[in-house]
Order: structure tokens, then C-alpha cells, then sequence
């Protein structure tokens, strides 16, 4: 897939086919990168503070609400969120009786749109109901994406608990047993560092779509099918299949550079925005360091930094977020096609962020294209074509 | 819902929360208007050549290839279509064992979603498996919309026929009964004339979702979401509810000039790009008189040619495409909710276009956000916020 040459009269138009690159398309309190310097700001506090001090539910609250709650209101959300964490009938019964090989990514896609047809607020478009259908999606994505892989697995669907943040009853739904303290700070680490970036293409997604006046549950469908693809949030699953077809005895530095020379993609590097290292793949690195020595599976560790060592030296270009987040879930136990999902159940506290955003400053997104066609063509009748 | 004012440093973007008018996003060859002009072409054709003699089967041919078919390649076409009407079990069951108050177009969104799950090309995306799955999603949508309908009134769901062009297939999975050709020629004419328009809202969602290189299911999913919304497709059904708000005493200049004194929107008129009379509005007003009087309904086609008359006087406002089809829908016996779906059957043709030429030309839609908020504030514990 390359750019195409739009051809001379294609070249007034700067922007044409080249994906919005340099365009200005909203204003949002949300977040802020600086990619020359790689830092990355959700509603005021940088994410190597937030990493390091708020939970995932804390970071919900702040791109909702552009502040961080006072202890009173994160109980509250706590509880809003475990209370709205199970399933209506008809989701748990699409689950357990779709294909088992479909793809995780495509279930959720199904099971969220599905999620409208018996939300209480789903006619409503207002700022509380957005809240309220805000939090609903966030408590209900993990347990969507827990129970078709236990049900794919052939294993019983573990009902969501009451206790736990978020991160802790995502793994024990998709374990079925309770995760230790450091499992949960790691996966809830993943959530925060997932949660928001900028304008990137699910988020726009969110907000073209949303830009329609359509309900969050239409917006947010939308973006999950937009993280789909191999290009946005399929990639650490990609950075992970490549890892998984190397084995001890692989060169790695060979590996590298004859992928160079054939000029084919290394899963993991190089962001739109980004021009150095991606603030969230230094969180990530330090974690999948630590995580790799626990399973005894340093080797992966190691290969990534040969990797990253040798796309440094001959392309001058650093690892993205998908990166190290790829070794980080496959030390835990997860298999890659479920990366996805779990960046969308973090991604989720932006996307509907977004959401109520550009419903306080809703323009209609309808751009133009340049039509490269003929025009005012005969008609001819199909028995003389 | 205004435009935000955006502060002193916005003003440096000239395009900030405009929702991209006037930026060039896409070159493409499947469609041109010339707003001014009210002039509409799909692939070379102009839409009153297309109204006057093509099926929707032709134009979906035309959309997707860029030149009209022969006898054997329509013919073809047509019995790939008839093989792909019917949905999964998993489909129909989640359509009969869904909430019957649920949205007609949330249903829709729900039901292609599930559809990628037991599509034989879900994992591919190469032009040979777009194309089966462009000719797949057509076939079955019509399906979807009518199945849910009739589950929905307690009536038995009618499966797809196997002759008949799209038209007649849906009008008689619709009602459980052969349509006349009168009927047929109306709603062939309405899906010829919905089937694509530039770089509308939906069309823009799917091209942003494709260049992720997700699945045509989760950029039509998208789209789906986007069609719903009020501002695009959704404005058909508030046409039909604002004139069946009205009754035979209604003064209806005043209930026109009241509502614009009180500054509230007049459903069905004007456009982002037509300028003038929108083509399509023209060919959708005869067809409208027409039907009206034959069905005894009358009083409502005069009811929109006076709403039209006094929106021309005081405001110089053309109407648009939604304001008589929503009539012509009516005057065949379709409720008003279900209209959105409809033009979604017939626009699914110019989205898997779109999708399949975006694939052709692909960059990641990527654009940029000003962030408005602060920055690198301090962490505060939570006890002491």
C-alpha cells in the first residue's frame, strides 16, 4: 500500500490522499503530545507522573472530567463501575454461540454495538447520559473480552466479581482465579499508559463519527473496528506474531537487516507524531525487563533490545507503544490476539472522553475529495456495452 | 450545539472545529458534485442519466468498478446477490431475541458487525475478498432491516426470495407479499438515488476507519454508526416526524415562520455542499406528488411544497435529499424509523467503494488535535485533593 501519485491536478490540493498529516482537525482539553520531545500530557498531568502515582479509574475520572477526583467521587466511580460490570442476556448468548475463531477484535466490535439496544440511555444525548453510558462501556469491555476467550477456550465464562479495580477483575475473569498484587499493577499500568492519545485514528473515528450527533455507542463501535487495523492498534499483535516466528537459534541482528534490505515493515517502530522515543515505550521497557526474568522468558527481552539496538543504527527510528506492550502481555499469560482488545478497554476512557468533548463543540465533519473521473458520460443501454 | 470559540491561539488554525470544510481529504473516482451547479455524477455518469435508466444493481456495479457492466457481467451480479440474501442463524437469532423497542439502525450496526464472523474472507483483504464481501454486505443488509422489522411487529420473519432485483426482494421480505413494479421502480429509484455522495460523513467514517486497514466490516460498522447520527442520514425520519407533527388545520406557513422566528432547525433543508437545488431533491419531488396521490395522501406532499415555498422566500434554502424522500418512504406504507436503514441499504454500495479504492491508495487518516488544557501540573494524592 503506497501513496498514490494523485497526478498535476492532485497537486493543488497539499493535503490530498496523504491522511490529514499537519491538519488541524479539532480542539480538545483531552491530552497532549510534544512528538519532537516524546511527552504526552492527559488533561494536565504527564504520563510518566500518572504511571507511577494514578490507577486506571483515576485516569478515567481525569479525561472525563479534566480534573482528578477527591476520594469521595473515586469511590463513587468504583462503584458505579462495578455495579454496571456484567452482561445483558442477549450479549453473553451472542458469545458463547459465535464462532470460536472469530476474531476477538470483531466480537467486541459486535457485542459493544450490541450493548445499545437495551441501554437505558440509548435515545438519550445529553451529558449525563453520556456519563452514565460512558462508565457502563468502560465496566462492561473487559467482561466482553473475557468471556469469549474463556468461551472460544472452551472454558465456563467467569461472571464479573464485585471487588477489585478494574485491572484485577479482568484478570480474574479471564484466569478464573484471583491475580496477585503485582499482575494487577502491571496490567493496570497498561491501562493507564493506553488510555488517551491525541488525535489518533480511533479517536478520530470517534469524533467524525460523533460529529453526525450519533450516539456514543455508534462512535465507539466505529473506533474499534479503526483500532482494528494492523496499522493502529493491531500492531503490538503483530510485533508479537514476529517475535513468536524467531527462535534461539535466530540471528537477530541478520533478522533485522535482511527485513531492512527487503524493505519489509518491523512491527513496533515509528509513529506519525512521534520523532523519538514514545514516552509510554520507556514506561513499557522497564516493565517487560522485569516481567521476562519472573517467566523465565528473558530471551524475548533480549531479542527486543537487539531490535531496537539495530533499527537505532540503521534507520535512526525508536520503538512505538506496541513495542515493549507486546512482551508485557505475552509474559502474563496472554495470547496476542487479545492485545487489541485490552488497549480498547483502556482506550475506551478517551474514546468517550472524546465523545462528550465534541458534543460540547459539535461541527458536522464532512470534508471534500477530489474526483478524478470523467463526467457527463452517454448513457448506453447494457445490451450494446 | 455552536461552534466553540476556540481562544487566541486557535486562530492560528484556520480549520479548528470546522469540521474539516473546505480541506481536500481524499482524491477518489467514484463520485462529484458540483454544489453550485446541483450537479451529481457517480463514476461519469450524472445522477438523472442513472435515474432514468439504471438499476440499483448497475450503479452498484458502476460504483465498484467505474464503468457500466455488460448483459452477462449484470446478469452474473444479480445471481450473486440472490446467493448471498440469507444471514447466519447466530444473525437471525440475536435479530428475533433482541429488545423490540431497539433502534432499527442499532440493530443494523449490530447485525454486519456479526456478520464478519462467519464471513469466509473475514481474515483477508486483497481486492478479489473485498469484492466478495462488497457483494455480500449488499445482499444481505435488505435482509437485516427487514427481518428486524417484522420480528419487531410480532410477525413471522419473511427469508429472502430468490428472484427479483434488490427492490422487489425487500419489499417483499418487508410485507410478505410480491410488490407491483410501480412499487418496485419507486424504491429501485431510491436506492440508485442514495447509493453515494462524495465524501459525505459515513463515507468520510469509512475511508478514516479503512486506512488502519481494518476489515470492510468494521469500516461499514462505522459508517452505520455514522449514517444514524441526526445531522446525515437520520434527518430523513425528523423530516417525516416534524410533518407528522401537522395536521389539516395547520397553518402551515406559520408553523413554518414560527419555528424559524424561534431560531429552530426546519428539517430537509440545505447541505454542506449544494448550494442550489439538490438533484436528487428534484427527482424525489416528482415521485413524491406522484405517490401521494395515490395513496390519498395529497395534503402531505402540499404541506412540503408549501414548507418549501416559504423556506425559499425567507430564507433562500433549498431542500435536500431527506426532505421528500421521507414522503415518498411514507407513501409507500414505511414507518419512519426505518428509513435511515434504507438509505443505508442503498449507500453500502458507494461505502464498499470507497473502502475498496481506499485500500488502492491507503495512508494512515491521522490527523492533529491543539491542545487547549494545562500542562505538567504537580500530583496531588488523592486525600488531599
Amino acid at each position: 500500500m503506497t501513496n498514490q501519485t494523485t497526478g498535476q491536478e492532485a497537486n493543488q490540493y497539499p493535503f490530498l490522499d496523504k491522511g490529514l498529516e499537519g491538519i488541524v482537525a479539532f480542539s480538545s482539553r483531552k491530552s497532549f503530545i510534544d512528538g519532537a520531545k516524546g511527552e504526552l500530557i492527559y488533561a494536565g498531568y504527564n504520563i510518566e507522573a500518572l504511571a507511577e502515582n494514578a490507577t486506571f479509574e483515576e485516569v478515567c475520572f481525569l479525561l472525563w472530567h479534566e480534573r482528578l477526583p477527591n476520594t469521595e467521587e473515586l469511590d463513587t466511580l468504583h462503584k458505579q463501575l462495578v455495579e454496571e460490570r456484567d452482561l445483558p442476556k442477549t450479549v453473553y448468548a451472542y458469545i458463547e454461540s459465535t464462532d470460536k475463531s472469530a476474531e476477538p477484535m470483531s466480537v467486541l466490535r459486535t457485542a459493544v454495538s450490541m450493548l445499545a439496544d437495551s441501554d437505558p440511555d440509548a435515545m438519550e444525548n445529553n451529558p449525563e447520559a453520556n456519563m452514565r453510558k460512558a462508565i457502563r462501556l468502560t465496566a462492561k469491555m473487559p467482561t466482553i473480552i473475557a468471556a469469549f476467550d474463556r468461551s472460544r477456550n472452551g472454558k465456563e465464562i467467569v461472571k464479573p466479581g464485585t471487588k477489585g479495580s478494574t485491572a484485577f477483575n479482568f484478570l480474574y475473569m479471564i484466569n478464573g482465579e484471583e491475580p496477585g498484587p503485582k499482575a494487577e499493577r502491571v496490567m493496570d499500568l497498561l491501562l493507564v499508559t493506553h488510555a488517551e492519545h491525541g488525535m489518533n485514528a480511533s479517536t478520530f473515528a470517534t469524533r467524525a463519527i460523533a460529529s453526525t450527533l450519533a450516539d456514543m455507542h455508534s462512535a465507539v463501535t466505529g473506533a474499534i473496528g479503526s483500532l482494528k487495523g494492523p496499522l493502529h492498534g493491531g500492531a503490538n499483535t503483530a510485533v508479537m506474531n514476529m517475535l513468536r516466528g524467531l527462535d534461539k537459534d535466530t540471528d537477530i541482528r541478520a533478522f533485522v537487516k535482511g527485513k531492512l534490505e527487503r524493505k519489509e515493515k518491523i512491527m513496533g517502530f515509528g509513529h506519525r507524531v512521534y520523532k523519538t522515543f514514545d514516552p509510554r515505550a520507556k514506561l513499557l521497557r522497564v516493565m517487560a525487563k522485569d516481567l521476562a526474568k519472573e517467566v523465565d522468558m528473558e530471551y524475548l527481552y533480549e531479542w527486543s533490545e537487539t531490535i531496537l539496538t539495530v533499527m537505532k543504527e540503521e534507520k535512526n527510528i525508536d520503538p512505538n507503544v506496541d513495542f515493549f506492550s507486546a512482551t508485557v502481555y505475552y509474559s502474563m499469560g496472554i495470547l496476542p490476539d487479545l492485545y487489541t482488545t485490552i488497549f480498547a478497554m483502556a482506550r475506551i476512557s478517551g474514546w468517550t472522553a472524546h465523545y462528550i468533548e465534541q458534543m460540547q463543540t459539535n461541527r458536522l465533519v464532512r470534508p471534500r475529495q477530489l474526483y478524478l473521473g470523467e463526467k457527463n458520460l452517454p448513457w448506453i443501454p447494457v445490451q450494446q456495452r
